[in-house]
């Protein structure tokens, strides 16, 4: 007995029933991945993404819901999750817990590609929780409440990494503690940003990033349309005290732009990373070009090229290592359902 | 292509149809918790719950289902389970299997808080699968059959950990052997209910809790409604006997009490559980009171403090271990979908 | 508030709507299974199985969508997948990506039981992604590319293991390395079948099964249903080139064969695996019966009996072990949704 669910533009009147509803939609991936710098340069790639939403509203008019994910990658044996959050809003703004967005991270920029080849990693290697990966630091950077509050073409934001142990260990142990601000400025096609984030990773002086224990981001951002061209860039200014009180910084920035004729869209990245010798970490570079052409009915085929300057995978090189410039690329296709 | 289930309520008749379905729902919930001996004494806690149920009928009139949780808890990496059950049910009873009530637990009392600060925890301590924790005794007893036959206003259940390598193997390494059976008599609004529980836990001689290893339990429960006051108490006295043949005791109860104005309901719980010095166990002891303010369409508000003596989380103590009083509460935002 | 889907019987006409759907089934079984060997001989056994299914189509015709199942065994702690595929489909006939079937697997044999026994096992030891499984040569044999054409009554496939870092990494790390293809011939209420796979397993000398580093196997199929009489037939034969060149041989084959009455349907299935000394393999036998009973509404009750002759559970023997006839039964109602 299968069960088929009806599509939102189903001529069936729920809009008008106060009940609190779950939906459930889809995305699959199948496709190509390359990497010059790799064991085997060349993977196939599926993914299955079942998501989750809810949504409902309160007596007194307060909306509420959550969203979540269950992945399935490469037929592997677990289902795992993605990004989950439970939120709530009213006249008093909108608040979130969970996999929410950090509030400095007003904009950021599209990836390049089809399964996404982090060209944009580069060039956002400063802002939201990319600063120091799980990898390099043992310590996650991902806030977990977000506060975000609209008023006409103004958007203000507030996050936070809250009581997840931070300050209450010794350093080394102790979580990083970490804050975010945005605001956002639309008008017309285009948007201009600004953001504030401030992190305390609590690192211990032999950590490998013991020079970026303390962290302050100032990021702007900008992106408008024009007709069938879109154009979006962000720039980063980053000040550090290391674990001693050594000062060091750094810098990113970067630009993503398309164009769309049809059902056709290309579109090119590109981003750069400067670090302070005292840093302890390379600069970083990437610049793709891709392209997606959509088949209608949810189903779409991209791919992309790019070649990417910097040390691991997420783009976050230690200058004790040697640079790595790769090339990747990736093809397939991607339905939504 | 976002899709939308049909709530219950919607005016699509399914009813009629003997075919089997398969629906889903959910909970999220938002907020904190508060423990005054954890490292951090105050974490934000938020999860989502997607729930699975289905049910169906066969042509002679067996009904049968099933029901499952998927859970994410602070947007964790894995997608976790919790209580799965099979069940088919006709004028032969109700037949259920996987993660079943234990028959001996005829009616539970209702925890204090949003989350819940298991102050029902320690009036429980003696029954249904609460014995003895995994931690301290390595082995579950979680009952994973239960037959449950109703007739007017009597009900009776009988359950089992069944087949699952108690006694095939040397005490210890071997799983523990538990069943139960309940009645319960419910009149008017309210009820009473009498329960047994016998377990066998084939602990070897050096396990901390060698002397519970075997143990019966008896246990009465009574509750009602009056007006827009709701009561429950429940009572129970257990009987063990050592590895080595020592015999000794514990008893336990608690009481909980609710009243409702409108969309608050205010709450209260009592527990105690006393046991014999030779258990090894300290006695435990815990109190608390919540409230819950339902904000209508599925969502309501709640909150609760308690002050529990014990040792461990689970509220099962040994007496080789100093006492702990713990000071909890929790706050936070429930969402039903 | 509980959400039903619609069951695809319900009146609400969605088959008219292009956009691509999710849709939700599901089963469940609870019943007992016995081994004459295990340490523990009858074991209880449930299990959800929630099913998501994608399908859409592009503008240009092109059919796509996926399947993917979470399952939950025994109320375990976690969500599992099962086989997850992504799929697109069109003219030039279906790819699939994921855990596709194996080309060379043209028509394998149903299983006895409830659960299964596993008598087809022995008769597909060295068909599909059976040859050497994962807990003896430390590598997976499953194919994650398919690629399916279909004309008149014939039936071409092709599948392969890509992409899975085969032949980039030393022996014995390096993954296996296979192919297959497979043709099926369509008549009236027959079939017959032929299949090809080539498997490169890429072998360390000191691995227990380095005798069976290369194989070639070569498989016919057959199968008819004669009114309430259904019959299936197998036969394959393999050879092997050793780590060091050495030759050797390997045949298989089974039957199934089926009888329905009204609701009533009782199978019995026969499998027999010969394998050359040089390979280290024990032959293999399996022989069952078994009986299912439609109830109606999705559910039936179901059970057999076999006695399989090998050494482990996937029946894949070792020749350096001793040889064992376990006797295997199970009995259980499904449920499907």
């Amino acid at each position: 007995m299968k069960k088929i669910l009806i599509a939102t533009s189903a001529l069936v009147a729920t809009a008008g029933i106060a009940h609190a509803e779950v939906s459930v939609s889809g995305q699959a991936i199948a496709g190509l991945i390359y990497n010059s710098e790799g064991v085997e340069k060349t993977k196939l790639l599926n993914k299955v993404n079942i998501e989750f939403n809810g949504s409902g509203e309160t007596d007194g008019g307060l909306q509420f819901g959550f969203n979540t994910n269950h992945i399935i990658e490469n037929n592997g044996l677990s289902v795992d999750n993605d990004d989950t959050t439970v939120w709530m809003s009213g006249a008093f703004g909108k608040l979130s817990f969970g996999a929410v967005a950090e509030a400095d991270e007003v904009a950021g920029l599209s990836d390049i590609g089809w399964d996404g080849l982090d060209v944009d990693d580069v060039a956002e290697a400063l802002v939201g929780d990319e600063l120091l990966d799980n990898g390099q630091a043992g310590k996650g950077l991902g806030h977990n409440v977000n506060y975000t509050y609209a008023t006409g073409p103004v958007t203000f934001s507030l996050s936070g990494r809250l009581a997840t142990s931070h300050g209450t260990l010794a350093p080394g142990a102790s979580d990083a503690e970490s804050y975010a601000a945005g605001v956002k400025y639309s008008f017309g096609t285009g948007y201009v940003g600004l953001g504030y984030g401030s992190h305390d990773f609590k690192l211990l002086a032999a950590s490998p990033v013991a020079a970026m224990d303390r962290a302050k981001v100032v990021s702007v951002f900008a992106g408008a349309t024009f007709d069938a061209i879109k154009v979006a860039a962000m720039y980063s200014d980053a000040s550090f005290k290391s674990v001693t009180g050594v000062k060091s910084g750094a810098d990113a920035y970067g630009l993503n732009a398309s164009y769309t004729m049809d059902a056709l869209t290309v579109s090119m990245g590109y981003s750069k990373a400067n670090f302070d010798l005292a840093t302890g970490r390379n600069d970083q570079k990437a610049f793709g070009i891709g392209a997606a052409y959509d088949l209608g009915g949810g189903a779409s085929v991209s791919g992309g090229i790019a070649q990417v300057e910097s040390v691991g995978d997420e783009n976050q090189g230690n200058r004790l290592l040697p640079k790595a410039k790769e090339t990747r690329a990736d093809f397939g296709v991607t339905f939504k359902f």
